[in-house]
């Protein structure tokens, strides 16, 4: 699909920041004909995307001058830099928008910026073990789903500039959320696994029978510990990035665990415990992200509040799956 | 291998108990050539088992009469009854050994039916998300790693027979451990894994964002929370049969986490946390099992005191992959 098929689509996309996922974004953006300016801090980044054949600014500045669509994809603790030379250097009229794991923090640091009102959030769910320009490739963000994030008076022409790029030249699916619940939910399947799984390796590491235990680890020591094998600094950062939600989260794991060892010291039954989430069994694992190929899409017209609609669909487990000049094509995922 | 070419190789295995070990067990020694006798409570594994080609007794009695080896594969429930059976049918010259996944407990069940002098623990590290006869398959154990448990007084000579077993008709590798090494080894790496994976699962469950947490799962969730979707009667059981060891291990995780919560709550630092594997993750994750054709093969001799110098250098890390009629085979995998 080219950009002009899709309503609202940027006629220019700046990609500030070409790590793994800035990079893997320019290059499915090149792809599919949309034209991209790229940028990076590192002249020797900057020279291998132009290897690559992509088309890079050598600062933010000329990067952004043209662009109706800023995507920051610089590491939180460069935002706040980034996102002041955004605001000098970006047409009023260009919408800017994001790649970070936690929300909530970005959205304080473009607020610093003066870009609140430019600012819509976005998240592309997807990654590998390995990071940086070298590592991007255009097929890692083509069709994933994205969790796009809003406070409820976005001006929802800006909200549809990034649903475009999502649905459209993206070939992805969005899931609309409040800053709050997307950093929740991403403090439940990813920060707090990822620490879980930090705590089970460092259990063994710390353990005199350590040696046996590594002899013996089989399938759920391998799976349980996989993402405690990445890199630790970048899991850190996350984690701590979104310290506000992780940190009750592990609360209740504490609490939850607790009541187990009490259980099983005591001879008690574990019983609760074990069949707690019975009924995800029943739904089986969680399921690949659906396509705009999936049955059941409904239209959502965009008609006065049709974002804080759209919030309330996503939160319910729909997922936006295309735009029309006049609708969202939303589809419901029921109830798992 | 045929089984003659084995020092100590028994000539009449009986396995009682035909799921998903106890089958799998069964078919790999009866494609190998040893004499196997099976058995199994139910007609219908029984019939199915005769399908398969296996040589079925109709019970534990006629199933033992003639064993030189028997391997309980029942759940550690069945045991009591079983193990009294064995203990009034089988000869007084038989090895009795097993294949559960928790060995203090099987040892105390074994003890009380009076067979605890001709004992010797057995863990295969192999199994499936599946369970029963029908999922049984000669490859699942064949050439895996297992764990052997002993006392220090244990018969020399049972000894022999299961590495025999093991390293012979098996082609597997033996790590020779006391029970409570074994145990505790494999709270850390499965048990609480299992626990954890189970925990991670019950708190999005419980989550109200659950629904958007469920769409936006991506890798680290789906390989933490695995084998939460396996069986929960199953691990239920696996963990509470090890209480003794799952709790400490649990209480220790709790300890961490605490930590890292406050860290997370007060802006602390949470760097010793996610770099205390750190060694770890530079040697990579755990290996596969080493194999006979690993390098560095140590000849351990069969002299008196060598199955408490096997524990010393199993519970160091090496591994037993061979048997001669005057030495042990052994193989150093180095520290990790």
């Amino acid at each position: 699909m080219s950009a002009e098929d899709v309503v609202g689509a940027p006629r220019q996309v700046a990609v500030v920041g070409l790590g793994l996922i800035g990079g893997s974004l320019a290059r499915l953006l090149a792809v599919r004909g949309v034209d991209v300016v790229a940028t990076d801090v590192s002249p020797a980044t900057r020279a291998a995307a132009r290897r690559a054949g992509l088309s890079v600014a050598d600062d933010v500045a000329a990067c952004v001058a043209q662009a109706d669509l800023v995507v920051l994809a610089t590491p939180l603790r460069a935002m706040p830099g980034v996102a002041a030379e955004v605001a000098t250097h970006a047409p009023a009229s260009a919408t800017v928008t994001d790649v970070g794991s936690v929300k909530g923090p970005v959205r304080d640091e473009v607020r610093a910026a003066g870009l609140a009102d430019r600012y819509v959030g976005a998240h592309p769910m997807a990654g590998t073990e390995h990071s940086g320009f070298d590592a991007s490739d255009a097929g890692l963000l083509d069709g994933v789903r994205w969790a796009v994030t809003i406070q409820a008076d976005v001006d929802p022409a800006r909200l549809v500039r990034v649903l475009a790029l999502v649905t459209g030249p993206c070939s992805g699916a969005a899931v609309v959320l409040t800053d709050d619940v997307h950093d929740e939910a991403a403090a439940l399947v990813s920060h707090v696994p990822h620490v879980v799984a930090t705590q089970l390796l460092n259990t063994v590491v710390g353990a005199p029978v350590r040696d046996v235990a590594l002899g013996l680890a089989a399938g759920s020591f391998r799976d349980g510990t996989r993402v405690a094998f990445t890199d630790p600094e970048r899991t850190e950062a996350m984690v701590t990035q979104n310290a506000a939600w992780v940190a009750p989260a592990l609360r209740k794991v504490v609490r939850d665990l607790e009541l187990v060892i009490e259980a099983l010291e005591s001879n008690g039954s574990t019983h609760a415990f074990f069949r707690a989430a019975d009924d995800l069994r029943a739904a089986g694992r969680p399921p690949a992200p659906v396509g705009a190929g999936s049955v059941r899409v409904e239209r959502v017209p965009l008609v006065t509040g049709w974002p804080t609609s759209l919030v309330e669909r996503c939160t319910a487990g729909a997922v936006v799956v295309g735009l029309t000049p006049t609708h969202a094509e939303v589809v419901a995922e029921g109830a798992r």
